[in-house]
């Protein structure tokens, strides 16, 4: 069967990691910065050489597509980001991506024609790092954003997204979206150790889980802690102490566990020898099945109410953002599958625990995402790292399964 | 029984309060500052006005005497200090000092000499917010700190001491310390809530608390909290909460019961959607019997390593400083009690739970503390307040306690 040339992705991916390179060797390529440009030069050249037709729309998302046999048939798609965090890596984002280019390559090398054509799209501003919110090219593309109200966010300096693209020269002509589209499949990295851990080079993933993120306010009395008897204390670092514990122990009550993390925590006024009087801190809690999720908020809201209630304490939670859970196409996930299992590469269904731009597509067209697995899950760290072999692997199944949707007659 | 004056106590209270007065009404003057100069120069009018003879030592300790009827006795000690905290009160250190003072001229009003001599001291820098270490003034006077590094601390505009002291005329010729006292009585208020909520107000102080100060790291991993699952976590902040919970519960193992607080933590890297990679916090645990110190600090550092066993943390716990209890004299504890007994003023006794000066005049002299209630045990605040009742009552104890010791020969 017809395999991606592991040695080509990787050093595409590794060209690519010059623009904002971090002196850790991450990158940090916040979108439509100086950076960001450059990347997209080096992209677009990239498929321009790979005689792929490139256009640009007003959000600044890039298509790049390889033409087929039927010019009425609807295109599949494929790709992700090439923005990144801070200190980010090499891989997130840009793997799907140049994952994508990859195809296209060995494609034309195989010098196969498909029925349907084949389109590498760059989604704008994925990890919303300089502008808020994020995913905002895939959003606007999708309908879930104004394209008024994507263009006109701006950055701590005061730039629009508007003013950005033109400095980099990537506001394009083409309204966002509006053309029927086949699938889209998204290759990224775990950003977690599940894969890697159970020596598995693909997953399959099923969905995106929801999630619901909560502030927690407790309250207690400031107090001297050489003099405040401690059966007069009202401590609002112990109560908040005992919530994480329970907190914690919720996630183990539900089969699947839910991921509940407190990441974030503030203790006032934060003095070694004065009793806490106030403590705050954030809940995250994700899961693939929002009843899970809503009985996760009752049972949280509850067990916050009866630790102050017994430590003599107040506290308010409040809900500050909710995420229903994504369920991708169940067919396009056959068909990831069935790639893999032809190609006899080993996979797991495996659910993501973070947004993706995929989980905006699904709302438009039928929709899947494929895992490679990264080195002890780390991500959104100049650490990130993933194996040569993953990456191809990752890269062999989206090739055959981009083939079965867009109908290549024959593969050597 | 002679009394002494509760609306010129409290007048003479108020009127010192303008050096260094702050927005909430509260009173936020550094040791050796403007203000504190200010304050000196009003206390040193105030006792030439009453016919004490002052003298200044070369720490800036102020001394006002009363004369006595035998020249070769030893003189009758009282006092505090006149600095305070950032945003603090008007009564910590103030109220001892200034209870000395009104002890002084209610013997005048009643033409009463005693034997021995009286005097009222100023201590410098008790409260150690501008210099470090505090309580410098009581130890070089007790002979714990040399003179010369005293004089050498610099505060935050690298200021010493001896300059600062210069600045504001309190540079003064006398060697500290070098000579015979009778006793040292401090009358401070309680900064707790023990004698207020007793509605008692006297507090007879047998000694002051002993205290030890740890510092604790909790290492784990930062993770993603959307994708790590919960039983691969190594989440640095549930191992220090449980570390929270469960050094509460330990103050409790003690009868009666230590103070335990943890009252600074800190999280790495405190953002919502990471795993805590790690966890820095305090704990101040005090009380009267080292030995039950010495045992909660063996039990902290086995429970601290419990649960980090458990929760697949590490944690090193470090002490970082150690104040052992100090034992007031049996005697003038007595002396106090049978003053407040034949006043008819009710008292109990009450550990410190912080340090004072009287620690260290400990050492050298035959030593006893006298507290008042404070408002809702509120000190270090500029919240703080007290009764005027009470504090008369303090002054009243204080008066007789002293003339009981100088040997005075008839009250009226």
């Amino acid at each position: 069967m017809l395999r991606t040339n592991p040695d080509r992705l990787w050093d595409t991916i590794m060209h690519l990691a010059q623009f904002g390179r971090t002196a850790k060797g991450g990158v940090g390529r916040a979108a439509l910065s100086e950076m960001d440009g450059q990347a997209r030069d080096c992209f677009v050249a990239w498929c321009e050489a790979a005689d792929l037709k490139v256009r640009v729309d007003r959000i600044g998302n890039i298509f790049a597509r390889r033409a087929g046999t039927d010019p009425e048939a609807a295109p599949v798609l494929t790709g992700s980001h090439l923005d990144t965090q801070p200190l980010g890596g090499k891989f997130d984002g840009i793997y799907g991506v140049l994952a994508g280019l990859e195809v296209m390559r060995s494609l034309n090398e195989a010098g196969l024609t498909t029925r349907a054509p084949l389109e590498v799209v760059v989604w704008t501003d994925e990890e919303s790092w300089r502008f808020s919110p994020g995913m905002s090219g895939s959003s606007v593309f999708c309908g879930g954003m104004d394209l008024d109200r994507g263009l006109a966010a701006v950055d701590a300096q005061g730039v629009t997204v508007a003013q950005a693209l033109m400095q980099i020269g990537y506001s394009g002509e083409h309204d966002p979206g509006g053309f029927a589209i086949d699938s889209f499949f998204e290759a990224h990295i775990e950003q977690g150790p599940v894969l890697e851990s159970e020596n598995i080079p693909v997953g399959i993933v099923p969905g995106a889980q929801g999630q619901r993120c909560f502030e927690v306010l407790v309250t207690g009395a400031e107090g001297h802690a050489g003099t405040l008897p401690m059966d007069r204390r009202r401590d609002a670092l112990l109560g908040a102490a005992r919530m994480v514990d329970r907190i914690n122990a919720l996630a183990f009550e539900f089969e699947p566990h839910p991921v509940i993390t407190v990441g974030r925590l503030q203790v006032r006024p934060n003095s070694r020898n004065t009793i806490p009087g106030s403590c705050r801190f954030s809940i995250d809690a994700r899961h693939p099945d929002d009843q899970v999720l809503a009985s996760v908020d009752v049972k949280l809201r509850e067990l916050c109410r009866q630790v102050a209630g017994r430590t003599g304490l107040e506290v308010e939670v409040e809900l500050e953002s909710r995420r229903t859970t994504v369920h991708f196409d169940t067919a396009r996930l056959d068909t990831l599958r069935q790639a893999a299992t032809q190609l006899g590469i080993a996979h797991r269904d495996i659910f993501s625990g973070a947004g993706h731009d995929a989980c905006n597509l699904a709302a438009i067209t039928p929709t899947a995402m494929l895992f490679v697995p990264c080195e002890k899950g780390i991500s959104h760290n100049e650490l990130e790292s993933a194996r040569r072999e993953d990456l191809a692997a990752g890269c062999d199944v989206l090739l055959h399964a981009m083939l079965a949707r867009a109908g290549a007659s024959v593969l050597n």
